[in-house]
């Protein structure tokens, strides 16, 4: 069988695999990515890490058919450059596939990190049984990734999938450092709903939160999470928003790429099933969608959480390698080999 | 060398085209499609149109590979069968697919008609250097298609490209007779524009569309932009609002999907670049996608008009007949044969 490795290299910590033909995670280990450094020793301990886990995984590095990695931010997914990744300081306009295929000896490909974990949960997630989805990472920012016929879609300018971008409100909505008006991100991330927080609570409404911040808590996703949990009305409202405005973008995507499953990942899913907070949350987008989409899609697109949790990069980089050097499962896209 | 059918099937005409390998068209036709007298007397009318066009494109019955058919309205492209088509009357529920197939003897394909035209814009359009395209197709309504690295994107329930259904202001917008509230087609569609002036002159705003209009002509997005041409401010604005609205459509399918072009189709194009109003209309939207976009996207997506007009649909339907029989071209959507 061939192995093949994934990397996924985030703001705070990389995420390494070494991932099996069928999507098995034979080892895996997870490293802080940027400790001020500099490049050179952050590219080391992704070398140290990638080298360590194949080591556990008891594979040799002839029986390694491939890497992928995928990492932040805008990139050229055709030559493997990233040019501004989010939160890796002195990483910019770095030629990373390059450096890994150099490195390492094998073939290597790149992808936006967001895009990756969709094509995880599409391989060996959530979505496994479905031929198409779009998959939204939800946290701090809010990211896309889409997968159509078993193909990741990565876009012509390496663009593809950047579905927190979208404009849902475009007069009189929330505006961007960059003058975007309106779109997603601004109004259903992790940023924007502690903004809409501190907006009630300074407009004077009403909240167990406000008791919270008095005692020197900071606001996050989290503590609003734990006022909804303990039946606060300003804190479950906020969050039921949030879900309202994903059900935009997600009818928007059901209405213009029709995928066969929406997934929801990413840190900001509130508990996901296991909680009620989490069950709700997904039942309440589910409504929305159910008004608002056409009634065929409302009723048979699948909605679901992802099963990958932060794995999700990381599998689907090396299913990105798999595919890239695997003709039958065939996904064009750059290689240095 | 190959040759297929293409049948594009509209509320007023049925476009027919024999079509070769190339995408050159041999013969065509165009007849009006429901004269009221039933199912029966309108399939007549699409199969005398079809014979009388292979007999006029001089190419044999043995050398016609495959049959493409597009249609409006909803239906499921893998059984080929149309529900509830726009202006066709007494065609619901039909399988207009294997109507096709058995009276012929041809494998033939099924699509949605500006899915077709998307294609047939991608083959031998204006999109024919480009790998992956969105298309709009600008009317009383608003469709759209999406190709992506030459396959046409049908989606998972044979709603794939139905852009003009994505929602782009979320609240305080208008509202469709079916609830989706604030859908681009209620803002950017011919009877968007219609409303919207009608609603501006009864506000006692100054046109001279007003004054025409107590001659007893009808407003119209033709008298419009008459009125635009003739340095109506009034016109001219609700042009370019149109515009605007269609940029933000455009922004959000270059953020989501990320084609390498955006294309303009259909009747509601203002002469395209044939006439100055027509310039503009595209100089606007592609000024308003560049304040609005990801810079790299806004510099390097290519903006353009369809150059096909009411062929593409059949060209485009026989394009897809040919994808369908050829495996060199591979599109996987099912056929009867």
């Amino acid at each position: 069988m061939n192995h093949y490795i994934g990397i996924d290299i985030g703001g705070t910590s990389v995420n390494v695999g070494v991932v099996d033909d069928t999507g098995v995670t034979l080892a895996k280990q997870s490293r802080p990515s940027v400790l001020n450094d500099g490049l050179e020793a952050g590219l080391r301990r992704v070398y140290d890490a990638v080298e360590q886990t194949v080591s556990e995984s008891g594979i040799g590095w002839d029986r390694i058919q491939a890497i992928g990695a995928a990492a932040p931010g805008t990139m050229d997914i055709h030559t493997g450059v990233i040019f501004q990744p989010f939160n890796l300081p002195g990483w910019e306009d770095l030629p990373l596939r390059d450096r890994l295929a150099d490195w390492f000896g094998k073939p290597t490909v790149l992808h936006n990190d967001a895009n990756a974990a969709a094509y995880g949960e599409y391989w060996v997630g959530t979505g496994r049984h479905a031929r198409s989805l779009m998959f939204w990472t939800l946290g701090t920012g809010i990211g896309g990734g889409i997968v159509i016929d078993g193909h990741l879609l990565t876009g012509a300018h390496s663009h593809g999938g950047e579905c927190g971008h979208m404009i849902i409100q475009m007069d009189g909505g929330q505006r961007s450092p960059h003058g975007i008006h309106g779109a997603l991100e601004l109004y259903a991330s992790a940023k924007a709903l502690v903004r809409r927080c501190h907006e009630e609570l300074d407009a004077g409404n009403k909240s167990l939160l406000a008791e919270w911040l008095k005692t020197g808590e900071e606001l996050t996703p989290k503590l609003i999470a734990a006022a909804a949990e303990e039946g606060d009305q300003l804190a479950d409202d906020l969050i039921m928003d949030t879900a309202r405005y994903l059900a935009i973008g997600t009818i928007n995507m059901m209405h213009t790429i029709n995928p066969e499953m929406v997934v929801l990942g990413g840190a900001m899913t509130f508990g996901q099933n296991e909680t009620e907070l989490g069950r709700r949350f997904l039942a309440h987008l589910k409504g929305v969608v159910k008004a608002h989409a056409f009634p065929i899609l409302a009723e048979r697109t699948i909605i679901d959480y992802a099963t990958l949790g932060s794995d999700a990069g990381f599998i689907g980089a090396a299913g990105c390698a798999r595919a890239a050097v695997d003709s039958d499962v065939g996904v064009p896209v750059s290689i240095r080999s």
